[in-house]
């Protein structure tokens, strides 16, 4: 069975020595509260929650799935104590406002917890992961007693939320929603429709699910700025706010996935079932966004734990599996062959994992602080600029480390050779879990369209330029550092060329609008590069001072210097192909008419 | 459910028009048989045959899976009526020698029926597949009893083979197996060992099962110098050579795998089971590779059908599902959105695939002709260079179509956003059975020693002369053709820049053996992008000649140079990584020490 330790040491790491999270924490109102040493204790027992109870899950949840039996949803075995042992240990409301009943805690911290989960269990991780963006949803846009009445139950976890968007017809482009709902006389909204693909949308983990629903007012405009969003419990809440009537939403089937399996995936009937309407008439999509960029963070942390988890087996069954000499002559003489973690391919595949993983945490706690500014922060410059980065980020986090996070796995399953598609390893469902992160919260083509056309061009690359002045910054201030030379001279280039190119393809797009989805993926992924290779130039000056200052922990900081380098050398070059592709630019992508792709095969 | 047209365009397009297999049919003994007229009526009839008798069986059978019960294993419902058609219609014997009552058709004929079989219906396909590496086993060192009494049923198809290599403990190391065979009175050996992941190890489908099992004999030297290799039969032939009494081999348990789940991958133990020697004591080795250097091409072929079917089946679904509008204006006003196939990057991903599954075409069908000659060519110099040439494309074929099968694999369920994760779509079984196919028969890591270490290196760079010579004539007599420079230009540069990396890598290899390990998986990558340009020059050569000839299909030609030139545009560019990457050399994998790859987690 695959095993997981949280990676406690490179927290420390990247949190206290890198991104100097002690400080950041202190000037957080309410941050004091997350004393280095609080932290720390919280980081424990995360870790040992999910290596005890969660891990344990993960296979027997895969193998067993979900039951669905006269509309009610039976978890796999075991999910239902997790999740109670969850919410008894106070973890949903950890980072919530105290005002709904939170511990207030910095969101940051959720984050990292949230790795350790889906490093773990995935399955089980999306029960309680459906209620953040419940949440957000509510606290930003509910009414007070819409808070009072859902937004304190998911706080504390007794009740769990979901996304209601997607239909059959529809799923990116939710203008065309067919879903409607029709005021009643006391104010409430009888909601009739189908949704497919909501997550948790029936279980028995929780006593009541909240659902949160995109649906069209009678005479709404049409498209997108017709859309209202609404909540419609499964159960009414009485008088006393408990669950009360069932409301006339049921499951009607599960979906027949390729991983999650432990999480149930449902076609939800909305029969007029009883619904209250969230913000303002026809601003359902602007709610929409709120619940969506925070689910999009939390892809992406899936993308970096499953990462984590497959590179912990693999380098396990790399130091233990014997087979072949090294090239350069035996290493373990003694043994009938050696560990092929001698092996240089081997290492390739290791380190590979290895610096997605460590990157992407960067990545992820990097993000994470500005999540805590724009929540928490009192400084209004700082928070403006925290959200223009987050914005930027926001599409490579969850497209980059879902896309990266699909190549980690299977270069774990690769590791194991014929041993890692037997499903007994466990290597082959982390690729099956992961292959859901690159769809689910818009595809990475939609992050990529997000990323380029959304917050890069719109903003007439501004929102490009507050980060690329930041490294430009690092840059400089580094630029006299022999030490970090072989990091700092191919950023400043790399960083040069990604606003060039970027205004490159924003004169194309004036005269061709096709020239934005044709560099898109090519331009995330571009960006997702420059961006981690940004983090591993602080990290590689982290350690260099670390080890120059004398350490006893001189090892790990020559491992980090090791895998800045890999990165580096190994995976950075792969900006030149993304480059060379996206400046191909649409012609290479519309030439084809859509009735000549298929003159291969078509009779 | 997914829809299968075998690309008989296409075929015709690289047989006839640009590979001339009839004049190379016609030069070949025997080949007149394979007439333009018996050829197409051949792949129409397999086709067919694959369309209307495999297709159906395809996902029942990976929802079905095997069942072990009482030591056999029942296929899938309809497995065993399709393999009995596959019988009736003579399809084992295609290719064979009349000598032991095959048809005696060219070998390649068989490869392009096999690419509509596996694109199909992998699972079943490697109930015959397996079949093939081991008549080739029997027909190159078996004794003339075996011959007719194994290689006949083989290739009649009532008996199936099998290829007993992989231990619990090695895989790759085959040297460290401990099967053991020790000499009966007779002149029969007693196998004794375990064997795991044994492909159609046992089954339903025909009257007996023929294992190829490699073993070692008493005193046999250390490691993979002393494997001799046996053929031990399911059942043994009575005096009439029908199936009689039950030998001691039996099928211990069925493997969970990711995918390929109807196909019986078996754990077989061998319980003094009677067997025989096949070729020297001591030399299973070599006929292993005889074995495995068809199986490895088959996989390749694989990749390949995989490819196919998840492309027109994504083309279909991306010409059908309406979503959004596209960016330049709306391109089916009449409808509530666009088609998304009017979207660059679903165009993109479409692209990959169709490029991929030509560019594999090609690149199989030239293979082919190599494996013609080698097997019945007259002219010795043209066999010799058809060995060299086969060695050297060999691992391409595995590696290289398996990685970018898995790549375009994931494209299909990417284009299908959400619902490519639901089983019922049937693209996500596409990417779970593609999966295996890095693996098995030796992994990408494997392929890449081999192309590299044995293939290239250690013949000082001659075999890999032998293509880049041929590359560097065609360059030359279109040098002065401008309406090719677009592919000839880059591909000259391309193709000496390969030579000139090989010697580079060579001379570091000298000092450090390491070095061909840490080049080895990005320089065969890097060699598949090229020889694939090679073949995308050659075929918009042909399609330019076809067109400015004048021709009723020059829609056609017209996709083919807009997918060469996607090709050349979109994914060439990756060459620029893989050469960065390998050209970082051993430092960037060896320097972190074994112990410090965990540091990060480990407490």
């Amino acid at each position: 069975m695959p095993d997981y330790q949280a990676p406690l040491r490179d927290l420390r790491f990247v949190m206290d020595e890198m991104l100097d999270y002690p400080a950041h924490y202190a000037r957080l109102p309410g941050g004091e509260e997350a004393s280095p040493d609080v932290v720390a204790a919280i980081l424990e027992e995360g870790a040992r929650f999910a290596r005890e109870v969660l891990l344990p899950l993960n296979q027997s949840g895969d193998r067993e799935g979900c039951l669905l039996e006269g509309g009610e949803v039976k978890a796999p075995k075991g999910f239902k104590e997790a999740y109670a042992q969850y919410v008894e240990g106070g973890w949903p409301s950890l980072a919530a406002d105290p005002a709904h009943g939170g511990q207030g805690l910095p969101p940051s911290l959720a984050m990292v917890l949230n790795e350790m989960v889906c490093a773990t269990n995935l399955a089980w991780g999306m029960y309680p992961g459906l209620s953040h963006g419940a949440a957000d949803a509510l606290r930003h846009h509910g009414t007070e007693e819409q808070q009072a009445t859902y937004l304190t139950r998911l706080v504390e976890g007794t009740w769990t939320g979901t996304m209601c968007l997607t239909e059959p017809h529809c799923g990116t482009d939710l203008g065309l929603i067919k879903t409607r709902a029709v005021p009643n006389d006391e104010g409430s909204y009888a909601v009739t429709g189908t949704k497919i693909f909501i997550s948790a949308g029936e279980h028995d983990l929780a006593e009541n699910i909240v659902h949160l629903v995109l649906a069209k007012l009678p005479d709404a405009p049409e498209g997108s700025r017709g859309i209202s969003l609404f909540v419609v419990p499964k159960f009414l809440p009485d008088a006393e706010g408990n669950p009360g009537e069932r409301n006339g939403v049921v499951c009607g089937s599960l979906e027949h996935k390729m991983g999650i399996h432990g999480n149930a995936t449902c076609v939800m009937n909305f029969d007029a079932a009883k619904g209250y309407l969230v913000g303002a008439p026809n601003k359902g999509l602007a709610c929409m966004f709120t619940m969506m960029n925070a689910a999009r963070i939390g892809v992406g942390i899936q993308g970096l734990g499953l990462t984590e988890a497959s590179f912990q087996n693999a380098l396990a069954y790399a130091r233990d599996r014997l087979q072949m000499r090294a090239l350069g002559g035996p290493k373990s003489p003694e043994k009938a062959a050696d560990p092929i973690i001698v092996h240089p391919d081997v290492r390739r595949m290791l380190l590979t994992q290895k610096a997605f993983a460590e990157g992407g945490r960067m990545l992820v706690l990097y993000t994470a602080q500005m999540i805590d500014s724009v929540e928490h922060g009192t400084d209004a410059d700082e928070k403006a600029r925290a959200e223009t980065l987050l914005g930027l980020l926001t599409p490579i986090v969850k497209a980059f480390l879902t896309e990266v996070g699909f190549e980690a796995t299977n270069e774990g399953v690769q590791v194991f050779g014929g041993h890692g598609f037997i499903q007994e390893w466990g290597m082959e469902q982390l690729v099956r879990d992961a292959r859901i992160t690159r769809l689910y919260e818009g595809t990475t083509g939609i992050q990529a369209l997000d990323l380029l056309g959304r917050k890069v061009l719109m903003s007439q690359g501004e929102s490009l330029k507050v980060f690329t002045r930041e490294i430009h910054k690092f840059c400089q201030a580094e630029e006299g550092n022999g030490e970090l030379a072989e990091f700092v001279r191919p950023l400043a280039k790399l960083n040069q060329e990604w606003g060039e190119m970027t205004m490159a393809i924003g004169m194309k797009a004036m005269s061709d609008r096709e020239e934005v989805g044709a560099a898109s993926v090519d331009y995330l992924m571009y960006s997702g590069y420059v961006t981690l290779a940004y983090l591993f130039a602080r990290a590689a000056k982290q350690a260099r001072m670390a080890l120059s200052e004398g350490t006893f922990d001189a090892a790990f900081y020559r491992a980090k210097l090791d895998t800045a380098r890999f990165f580096y050398q190994r995976l950075l070059p792969r900006t030149r192909a993304h480059k060379a592709a996206l400046e191909a630019g649409a012609e290479s992508l519309m030439a084809i008419g859509a009735e000549d792709f298929g003159l291969g095969f078509e009779i």
